[in-house]
C-alpha cells in the first residue's frame, strides 16, 4: 500500500478571482490541463476565471506577473508542458522557470501555483494531463490547490484587517 | 563509530509563537513529521503552536510567508515530503522550494525551518519521519532546531533594543 | 503522432519597439537565430529593431538591461549559443544566464526572450539556428514569441491606464 | 609538480570583529574546523571573537544575518558539515545554503566566509576539518581569509570616508 | 570545420577604468589569465587598471561589490580557477560564483566579466590560462570582452543623459 498521495478536502471558492496563463507548445497536453484546472476552479464555485496564453514556459512568469500588476488577480495558475529534448534547453528552463514562479508567489504574496509538468518523453506528458483517457489529469489538482491556497491568503489577510 | 549526527541540547522556548505549514501530499508522513515537531515544541515548554496546511511543497514558501507577514510568529516550520517520480518534477520542485524557504529565513529575518523530506523512495521517507515504527522522526529535531534558532535571534535582537 | 510543437498564431505588431542582444562566440549560429528573428518580427509589422552585440552569452542579460534601462524597447531578445566543452563552464554560464533573464523578465516587467541555445554538440547548434539549411530557424520562433508576449503586456498595461 | 594549492600572506588583523556561527550537526568535525578558525584568527592578532551555535548548515544563513544585523561584526565565518546520505537532502541543502551565504555577502556588503564542507562520506569530511591528525584544518584557511576579505574591504570603505 | 569560436573587433577602450578582483587558490592559473587580461585591455588602450587578490572564488564577488561601490571603476574582471576535488565543494561554489557575479551585474548596471574557470583537472586549467606555453589565455578574451561591454553600457547611458 502506498504512502503516496493528494487527498484534498472541498473548498467553496466563491467570489475568487483566478488568471490562468498557460504555454502553446505542446498545446494537446497544455489545453487539456487548462480544461482539468477550469473544471476544478468551477466545481470550487470559483467563476472568474481568465485564460491568457504565451508560446512557452519561459514566458509564463513575466505574463504571470502582468495579470498580478492589474490587481484583478487572488491567483494565477502557470501550465506548460516541457520535455526533455536532445539538447540541454529543457533543464536550464524548467529551473528557471520553476525558481521564477517561486519568486512571483513571495514578491507579491498572492498564491502563483505552479503546473508545469517536466517530462522525460511524450508519454508521461499524455498521463499526467489525462490526454486520450490516459492517467489523472494534474489540471484539476492545481485548481483545487489555487483555491486552497487563496482561501489560506484570504484568511490571515482579514486577520490583519489588510 | 561515526561522526555523524545531533546532539541537541535542551532550551526553553516558552513564550514563544510558532507556526507549522505542512503540505497535504503524502499526508502519512507529513502528519506523522507534524506530529513530532509539535511534541518537541512541547518539550520545549512551547504552548502556542498553529498549524496550517497547502496541498503541496511549492505551496509551503508563500503560505510560510502569510503567516510571517501576521506579525503573530517567532518562526516558522515548513514540512513536507517529496519523493521521486518518473517526470523531473521531484528535483525542480525541491530546489525551489529549498531556495525559497530560504529566501523568507533572509527577507524576514526569522528561522523558517527547512522540514522538506527530499527521498528517492517510500521507505526512505517512512524512515525519517518515524512511520509504522520505522526510524527516527526528523519532526522532533525541526521543532528543537526552531527553538534553539529563534532564541539566538532573540538574543541579538534585545542587545539591539528592537 | 507527435504532441510537441507551437503553432503560433499571426500578430500584428505595429508599433513595437524590439532590441536584440546578440552574443560573438559561434557567431555562424548566432548571426542566423538573428536573422532568423529579425525576419519574424518585420513578418508581425515590426520595423523599430535595434540590433547589440557583446561577446559571450554571459554578458547577454546587462546588456539587456542596459537597453531596457533606456526605455526605448518594448521587448528584448537575447540570442546567443552555448556548446558544451571540456570543462564545466558551459553548465555554470548556462545556468547563470538563463536565470538572470528570468530576472530581466521580473524586475522590468517586460517581456525578455530567451534565445539561447545549449548545446551538446555542433550538430545541434546548426540544427536549431537553420545553419547550412538544416532544421528550423528557431530565432524565428523567438520573434513571434516577442510580438505575442509584448501585446499581452500592452493588452494589460492598457486596462490600468498606465 | 601540482598547480593546486593556496599560499596566502601574512595579515593583521587587529581590531577586526568576527562572528563565528557553527552547526551542531556532525560536531567533532565541525568543532574542530571553529578551533582552527580560531587559531588562525588569534595568529592575525583578532581578539573580538564570538561563536554561536544552530542545529544544521540550513539554519546558518539566517543566524549569520543576525550577527550581521547587529553591527557588531566585520566579517562572519559560517561553518558547518554536510555529507551525502541517502535521501537528496544534501544536495538540496548544500546548494540553497551555499547561495544563501553569497546572498548575505552582496547584501551586507561585508565578508561572509564559506566554512560548509559538503563531503560524500566521513573520511572525506575528517581530513578536511584535520580530525583524529588527519589532513588539513580547512578552518585555518578561512579564519586567514576573514581577514584578508576584511582588511580590503575597510581600504576601499576608508577611500570612501564612509 | 567547426562553427565555434570567438573574432573580437578592435576597441578603443581609453579612458575607461577597470578593476580586476583575482583569486589566490591555484596562484600560477590565475596569475597567468591576470596578465593576459590586463596586456588585453592596454592593447585597447586601457591605462587605468587596478588589481586586488582574495584568497579564493568564492570571495569574489563580496570583493568585486566593494570595488564597484566605490565608483571609481568602469567594469570589474572576476579571475579565479575552481578545480574539481573529491568532495562537492567544486560544484556548490561553482554555482553561487556564476549567480554572485550576474547578481553583480545586474544590480550595479556595469559590466561585471565572468573570468572564472570551472576545470576538471588541471590540465584543462593550464590550457585555459597559458600556462606553460599550453593552449590560449582566455584571460586576453576577457579584457577585451570588458571593454568590448563597458563601451555599450556607456553609449546607452549618454542617450539618457546620465
Amino acid at each position: 500500500q502506498t504512502i503516496r498521495g493528494l487527498d484534498l478536502p472541498t473548498y467553496d471558492g466563491a467570489g475568487l478571482r483566478i488568471g490562468i496563463v498557460s504555454a502553446r507548445w505542446n498545446s494537446i497536453v497544455c489545453d487539456s490541463l487548462v480544461a482539468g484546472a477550469v473544471e476544478a476552479l468551477r466545481s470550487c464555485n470559483v467563476s472568474d476565471i481568465t485564460i491568457e496564453h504565451v508560446a512557452g514556459s519561459y514566458e509564463i512568469p513575466q505574463a504571470a506577473q502582468v495579470l498580478l500588476d492589474s490587481g484583478r488577480f487572488d491567483g494565477v495558475i502557470c501550465i506548460g508542458c516541457l520535455i526533455k529534448g536532445g539538447t540541454m534547453h529543457f533543464e536550464y528552463i524548467s529551473e528557471a522557470v520553476t525558481q521564477g514562479i517561486m519568486r512571483l508567489n513571495l514578491d507579491y504574496k498572492v498564491p502563483v501555483i505552479y503546473g508545469i509538468l517536466g517530462c522525460l518523453n511524450e508519454e508521461q506528458a499524455k498521463e499526467r494531463a489525462g490526454v486520450d483517457g490516459a492517467g489523472h489529469n494534474s489540471g484539476k489538482d492545481w485548481g483545487i490547490t489555487a483555491v486552497e491556497s487563496c482561501l489560506l491568503t484570504k484568511k490571515y489577510r482579514k486577520v490583519l484587517g489588510s
